[in-house]
Order: structure tokens, then sequence, then C-alpha cells
């Protein structure tokens, strides 16, 4: 578990490249909203689920290894100075407590992986539990690095 | 090749799930919206690598993948009166040619299988001929079933 949670944050450190991919912070700011409805969605999806009777923990696996390609494309998209762009509610915190960020991107990923890892194995109550506590690790970076 | 063609279109699908994805249409055209900025990104950016004297194969390779991802999730965001909501370029020919529009998924799906396999291999001039299709299919869709 300990050795997937390093290869989870290593692939993570690999697959943030430099900011360079973006022209214009705008172009930041599109994508990473983008990447945040198709997050937003898939968790509605693994939510809608876990609320039924009878989980498709199949569906849920699908939906936590979805979540886990966005969650890396997402943290790629933070270019600095890229919260003065209209409509961004990005912090100015995300660049000055940097290190604090890289701990939220990668909690949120070993949250997921767990959350996947749980649904393949067919424990709802196990993936009930890690879903609540993906669902925490989105909020609590929304608090810290947010606006409202 | 063929075999994989085929894996591929068996793949999309069974990634094709019941449009009841989305309580509203409003929230499908928002879902795949935020799947074409990120199609388009990711296209730029092997774009970007093609232009270069040396293009980082590997690069193109992840993001081929990605596109391949994204695709999938694209195609399953057209639920019937979608193209109603305000801003949508969808065009009615979506549902009344349903055959010929999943016909341009599977084209595209299959450029994107190429263009992956092409980047693998290391020949940028077969990645760049592969990559000129995906831009071709994506195109022909617009082309056929997108409001100016």
């Amino acid at each position: 578990m300990k050795s997937k949670l390093f290869v989870a944050a290593l692939m993570l450190a690999v697959a943030v490249p430099a900011s360079a991919q973006f022209a214009k912070p705008e172009d930041a700011y599109k994508y990473r909203s983008s990447v945040m409805t198709l997050q937003g969605a898939h968790m509605g999806r693994i939510n809608a689920q876990l609320k039924s009777d009878k989980p498709d923990m199949q569906a849920i696996a699908t939906n936590a290894a979805l979540l886990d390609t966005l969650n890396r494309l997402f943290f790629t998209a933070f270019p600095e100075g890229s919260d003065m762009v209209a409509n961004s509610r990005a912090k100015p915190e995300i660049w000055k407590q940097s290190a604090k960020f890289k701990e939220n991107a990668d909690k949120l990923n070993a949250q997921v992986a767990k959350l996947n890892e749980a649904a393949k194995s067919g424990d709802a109550a196990a993936t009930r539990s890690a879903f609540q506590s993906t669902a925490q690790a989105c909020k609590g970076c929304h608090d810290e690095f947010r606006r409202d």
C-alpha cells in the first residue's frame, strides 16, 4: 500500500510539467475549470451509485480511475498569476504556499487511489468511507485555496 | 491492427452508457464542452511537438492516450434534445442521423489509436500523418454536426 502511494506520488511529480503548456493565464483557467466540471460529474456518479441499495462497484472503479487521470491534469493548470483571470476563484495562497498546495494534490490522489482499490475489492462500506475521505480532500483544498 | 480497432470499437460501445448520467440537458452540454476544451488543449500540445525539429514522441503518446480517454467521454454526452441548450452548437442531425454520428465517433477513436501507435513507434512522419487524419476526423464531424 505504502509503495503504491509512493508510485502515485511519483507519477504525479512526473505528470506535472512546466506550466508553459498554456499560452495565456486564461487558457489555464479554462482548462482547469473544464477539468473540475468533469471531476464534479464523476464524483456525482460515484455518489449516485453509493446511494443505491446495490452499488455498481465496477462503475465506481471506472469513475475512480477517471478521477485519477483528471486530478493529475488539474494540478498542472495553475501557472503563477492565473488567479487574476476573470471568474477565477483561485487564491494567491496557491503559489505563496505551494508546498501545502502540492500536499493537497498528493492527498487527493492518494484518496482516489484508495477509493479505486476499495471499489475493485467490492467492499461497499470501505468504498463509502474512501469516497467520503475523497470528498473531504476536495473540500479541504477548496476551503484553503478557493475564494468564496 | 484490425483486431485492435475492433477492440477499440467494442470498448467505445461499452463505454457509452445511458445518457441518464445527466440530470439536465444543460449538464450534458457543460460536460461535453469541458471535454472539448481538453481535447483541443491536448491536440494543441501534440501539434506544438510536431512543429518542433525534435518532437518529443513520448509526450505525443501521453497526449494521444489522454485524447483516447477524452473522446470516449465526449460521445457519452449527447442526450437527445440537448441541442436546445443555450450556446450549444449541436445540430439535430446528431440524433436524426445517429448511425452516422456514431460512425464519426468510431473513426475519431480509430485515428487516435493510430496516432498513439505511431508516436510509440517513434516514427515522426507517420505520427504527423496520423495527427493530420485525427484533425480531419475532428473537422469532418464539426462540419456535419456542429452549427457555425
